[in-house]
């Protein structure tokens, strides 16, 4: 499906860094950089601009933080077209953390955001876009949301910011694609001077099906990380939303080199991906946190394997 | 989705036999049948029925043949109501294969077969029904089958066989839900007589969300196995499907017994799962033994992650 207004948007770094505390080498993001602004992905999403306050630097990474030096480090020598983005988190995050885009490599600010903090949220893209970024504000956690909440959430931000695209994030990986069919309209009967944008985790290994069922409906910027990199169960495989898409100027080669070269080394470090834990965590539509928890074990744990009292142990919040 | 007629058929012995030449441990497969009987699954396929004149019983385990005897081994003592299956493949077994109903505990025998095989599936399949078993039809490697040939094959098969389901067999795990929704159609188009069943890959991370499309589309024979231990990039989960099923009989508990029991530790010796290789195969759209190949060596070879040469080559198919 080629589609111009569609936008693939690259979030390995943010999303990933979830699973190591934003602890990747800096050769290790500049190739996959490289490699991504080849492959014609819309928009590299290459870190948090979170707040030092709210994060210690001395336990986290750069790319909890990543500053436009940090950026510039990644891009230089790199000829690209892609866009730059940047994540904030509505409630670890500050204006100030944000500077002016003037010399800024970052083009779009996305701020995450659970519906509580929907104020928050309007306050950082305004402060984004005021800046002169564009912005975007990703409702985190929809399948946890009272709807009349979300419904005053879409409205507001409809009204009182200006972004560019509205997402919907499935971040216990709980939805099937009827229920994005159901939220999609949802969005656009509230948000019209935005896209509706998605971003799928794997729980129950739906997150590719889900972002194909959101493309046929409209959605016009979905996300995909290298080889599914993403807290837990993982998100949308890149590779796979590009062998699917038959926009021309995609290329899957180096979104092949780049698995192979720096996230399949990941693997003797890291754990992500579909598990009896996450799957549970998913179908049960809850936080993935127990489930991380469990994976945290030793492989010599018994508890590791105690599938069936963890469904209990879930099933009972 | 609860719908009485929907029957979901576990087939982990049998599809996982594949990557192990069928050398299950009887205490492995009495443990997961005993389980499988308590989770409410509609059917279970205990290995394939296939010839020792084309399988050398020297390499391959009692599962590739799986007697009646085999059977009893199995099932003795355990209290349970889903129906027992064996495959037999068109072309690597024969009539005599299959004994008299009477005395065998099998109910149901699935004949998988290439289009080109049709008289021997409809040979093998009637064979089972004048015996007095059950009898289905699997088309494998759908995805490569030119569609006036296809279409032949169904008409011979509802004019010449009395089979109770006809399945539409995703080998390549090549096929987008709308592929599915097309292939359903032009099934029920030919098979007036016997339902419509899928059995689904996981190349592309579809199995599951194609399995849903298909029940919704109104297939009423479903397959998954356990942690969707199949060939290569495996099958659909039968703990997912189990988990969107509304069935109030199905009890998911068992299903993850069986896997933390009997599946986990498996996974020291064989791997199963979606990969790079494997995606490349279903986007593809070619048999993965390449695939199988590269997964045979060694972490420490380099060709082993050599993924864009790997694309390049089976493009040029």
């Amino acid at each position: 499906m080629y589609r111009p207004e569609l936008k693939v948007v690259d979030c390995t770094i943010r999303d990933g860094g979830l699973m190591n505390d934003s602890h990747f080498p800096l050769e290790m993001v500049q190739n996959v950089f490289r490699l991504l602004a080849q492959s014609g992905v819309d928009m590299v999403e290459l870190g948090y601009r979170n707040s030092k306050k709210m994060f210690d630097p001395a336990k986290y990474g750069p790319w909890r933080f990543t500053s436009d030096d940090d950026i510039k480090r990644v891009i230089e020598g790199v000829d690209y077209e892609c866009e730059i983005a940047v994540m904030q988190d509505a409630h670890k995050a500050f204006a100030d953390d944000l500077g002016p885009k003037e010399n800024s490599p970052i083009d779009i600010v996305r701020v995450a955001t659970y519906v509580k903090d929907v104020d928050k949220a309007i306050h950082l893209a305004n402060n984004a876009t005021d800046k002169g970024y564009k912005a975007a504000i990703n409702i985190m956690a929809i399948s946890h949301v009272i709807e009349r909440e979300l419904e005053e959430a879409l409205q507001q931000i409809e009204e009182e910011s200006n972004i560019v695209a509205c997402y919907i994030v499935d971040s216990f990986g709980a939805l099937y694609s009827e229920d994005i069919d159901y939220y999609i309209q949802k969005f656009k009967k509230y948000i019209k001077r935005a896209e509706i944008g998605v971003h799928c985790h794997n729980q129950q290994q739906l997150a590719f099906a889900n972002t194909i069922e959101a493309i046929i409906k409209n959605a016009n910027y979905v996300d995909g990380t290298l080889y599914g990199l993403g807290r837990g169960a993982g998100n949308c495989p890149l590779e796979l939303l590009m062998g699917f898409l038959k926009n021309p100027k995609f290329n899957l080669a180096p979104v092949l080199d780049a698995i192979a070269k720096d996230i399949m080394p990941l693997e003797k470090e890291i754990f992500w991906g579909y598990s009896v834990p996450y799957m549970l965590s998913g179908i049960l539509n809850v936080h993935p946190k127990e489930a991380l928890k469990i994976h945290a074990m030793s492989d010599d744990d018994p508890k590791k394997f105690d599938y069936v009292g963890l469904y209990e142990r879930l099933g009972e919040v």
